[in-house]
């Protein structure tokens, strides 16, 4: 049945529901094309097969007002036609995030966005109840971003079989899988098969429901489209395959407002894929996305070539072992880019290094990472007797983190304009200041915070400022989540009585 | 009166006092040289004038036996000659320490000597209560190495009268100093009458009697020849200056086992010095000092160039704030020198950055330098009421970093032959095995200290070893300084439960 809302709210989805003849492989042979056009912009927008006799057209209108589509294809006798009104956004939708103030990002409609993610590589993959527990976590608000993959992952603690596969087959036996011998079955090393000419869409439906969630708990997806951690062959596809994947992919979910493209997942541990590919997969996805959501490609020891120009932001994992947010702002002058610390190492008490730091040091790189103009990501992987990582699987947070990364998105919320950069003041601390305020003297900025790390001094002297400048203080204690006003007015030269703890903050705001 | 020693052990001090003319200034007219021959050694060797119209040559014998002396003067009439027979080294006295195996030390009797050394600047200038506060915190046996001046001190926190002064003259008026102005009288402002052609024969008996007591305690007397912080001109005397200092220090404390010659505390900071001149004191250093006593030159921000064949091993300061002695092992590549961290932010609470790091932190320092094959320093900067902070005062330890630096200490002398070497085998961990040993496969050594740093694993699997190969294991708290034996033997591929918090180590040694 053709079905489409005749009403659609800004940056919401119009849905085109169309039945269509279905012989032969509807995933290859036939392509639907849509023209959706209102006052302000027209795009060609492409559609997917959806099962059983019907294909689907997706769009994401940028403006309010009178739209019409006309849809054609090959499976169609008629092109599908039809208007409808895009009425003004909900509340909280402030549309797609874009790149602001070039080391930031804002939503379409102006409202700054700081990311401060989390990783949970295949939770939407993971058994109906850890999914809604995942669910409930994400809804206390500690994060704004999840990097999640579309393929099912095999790793270590990933032995089991995931919710559903991408492409109609059967997958390999999964009960000779242990802990011990997982490596062994890296790739596609027999037993699996697998049509990648067919997808499952029963998968990618289910991939589309989870955006949806993510998005109305104001959560941006991250979407990892291709990762090395595979049994099944699903990182070995060929290039045409690959090619298909991603139209298909692009024709489902770039409509989903909060979508992001993250092409790899560590793309230098996939040697079966060449920079052209990559490069490839690049274009591809542009042609396909017609609203240029924000895309990067992720790194284990390697970095990609961060300058290309379809690469919106840096999405990196750390590469030195000990060194790594406070590397961010040699990143921005070397990319001219958002800075985005998606893998720091995350809270844990696992085996693997990545997977083992304490809360406190991870929150000290999200912090460092804040006030050398950039942003972290979070992950937990706590061990557990039901081996249930939340860095993988979601679930419940075991860790201390999250609060404190709220707390800090709180702090973020609250800068002038949109985003902070590293003043160049002082060797032995960390100052940020307004990304959009320049001004000839470093007394002359409207805001300041300084941040100490592991340093732990028992008081600071301001005396950076005139005679004249007037200031509110604040003292922040950024691992006891507390914000301590300074009675009155500051001015001159000042002094602060600072608690000789690490992990605290000054917040310095001129109010004359 | 002429006076020397009968008798003298092996590495003591032979000290011949000779009466002689005094007029003029004996400082800069007169030369005393004397040669010391025993059947192993001859060695030519410089005198100085000690006040009283007396001259003092002292000689450091390397070997037993019998030794005969011939020591001439302008300020003598004849000759000073005697003999005098150099017996076996009583306890605790294994001779200066020098390089060994490249990258580490041991005393000339082969002893491995690690470093562990602090910093107290002017220990020796502040009150004798003070001093012996000092010595008496030293004889808990935290330390085996102390960096000190010869030199006093202008700084922060520095700001009152010192012991003495090296030259005869009259300082500045101390009372004009506060915490707030002191910078203003940096170099010489003026109201300081110093005679840089008389040395105060006081203030160096003082610091000889110093090394001597540090001596006692088994300590390395780690002497800063010139450094930055000055109100009385001593910064800024001219060459000849200079090195007439250089040759009076030399002649007066070069016979001391202990010593070792630091040229500079911040080299980079004293630019009224050229590269020609710290070449110049260099040379004067090593003709004047006829036992080869260790030489080094310390950096602030700049490293002076450390391939010089003169210095015998890099004494560095941390220059980049995040990482520090993680950097051991480019160094040593670099260099190809021991590697002794003597800055890397002292354990404190003080305003400065350089002094307010956590005793944790700092320890994590000092683990990551010997597994990667190096040696850290220690210091502390604890603000009190009286203003006594160990780093440049002595007095009392206030921090919990220098029991932990004497268990550290324990660890490293149990180490096989003389030194550690990181072995490149993993990643996210540190594994450490002897410097000397030498094998095809990682799994051939004697001895494996892993170290995990923040890192947090609740367990490790090693799977580095072949099936034959035991070991027997510990399990070491870093922090709380505990050592817990694994009961019997591990052999193949095994499993360690560790408690999941920082600080954790894991040691390995071969028994079969």
């Amino acid at each position: 049945m053709y079905t489409f809302s005749a009403k659609v709210e800004r940056w919401g989805v119009q849905e085109v529901v169309m039945p269509g003849k279905a012989e032969g492989n509807p995933f290859t042979d036939v392509e639907v094309k849509g023209e959706f056009v209102g006052k302000e912009e027209r795009k060609t927008v492409y559609g997917f097969y959806d099962g059983d006799g019907n294909y689907v057209i997706r769009f994401m209108p940028s403006f309010t007002g009178k739209y019409g589509f006309r849809i054609e294809s090959s499976a169609f006798e008629e092109p599908y036609t039809g208007t409808f009104d895009v009425i003004a956004p909900s509340e909280g939708n402030h549309g797609p995030v874009r790149v602001k103030n070039t080391y930031h990002f804002a939503y379409e409609d102006g409202t700054p966005y700081y990311p401060n993610g989390t990783t949970c590589y295949v939770w939407e993959l993971q058994s109906d109840e850890l999914q809604e527990t995942t669910l409930k976590t994400l809804s206390e608000g500690y994060f704004n971003k999840m990097r999640f993959c579309v393929f099912p992952k095999h790793y270590d603690y990933n032995q089991h079989e995931p919710w559903s596969y991408p492409y109609e087959g059967t997958p390999m036996d999964s009960s000779v899988l242990t802990p011990e011998n997982f490596m062994l079955y890296n790739g596609d090393k027999g037993g699996n098969d697998f049509d990648f000419t067919r997808f499952n869409v029963r998968h990618f439906r289910h991939v589309e429901e989870s955006i949806l969630k993510l998005q109305e708990l104001g959560i941006e997806a991250d979407l990892i489209l291709f990762h090395p951690y595979d049994r099944w062959g699903f990182s070995l596809m060929s290039h045409e395959q690959d090619i298909l994947y991603l139209n298909y992919v692009t024709a489902r979910f770039a409509a989903y407002r909060n979508v992001w493209w993250s092409f790899a997942n560590e793309w230098d541990l996939m040697p079966q894929k060449s920079v052209e590919d990559w490069e490839d997969f690049a274009k591809t996805v542009m042609e396909r996305d017609p609203y240029d959501h924000l895309r990067n490609i992720h790194n284990c020891t390697k970095m990609y070539d961060q300058t290309r120009p379809w690469i919106t932001h840096v999405c990196c994992q750390r590469i030195d072992l000990y060194k790594t947010t406070e590397l961010t702002e040699e990143y921005r002058q070397a990319y001219k880019k958002p800075i985005v610390w998606d893998e720091i190492a995350y809270e844990g008490n696992i085996q693997h290094g990545w997977g083992n730091i304490g809360p406190q040091e991870l929150m000290r790189r999200f912090w460092e990472a804040c006030v050398h103009g950039g942003y972290a990501g979070h992950g937990e992987t706590y061990l557990s007797d039901d081996r249930v990582l939340w860095w993988s699987h979601g679930g419940v947070l075991k860790g201390e983190s999250q609060d404190r990364i709220r707390f800090l998105q709180k702090i973020m919320n609250e800068t002038p304009g949109c985003g902070l950069k590293k003043a160049f003041l002082s060797w032995d601390d960390s100052v940020a200041v307004p990304e959009e305020e320049q001004h000839e003297s470093f007394k002359d900025y409207s805001y300041y915070l300084f941040y100490y790390g592991f340093f732990r001094p028992s008081f600071r002297d301001f005396y950076y400022f005139d005679d004249d400048a007037e200031f509110e203080a604040e003292i922040i204690d950024t691992w006891n989540m507390t914000v301590e006003k300074i009675p009155g007015v500051l001015k001159g030269k000042f002094h602060l009585d600072l608690p000789g703890r690490e992990y605290m903050a000054v917040r310095l705001r001129r109010v004359n």
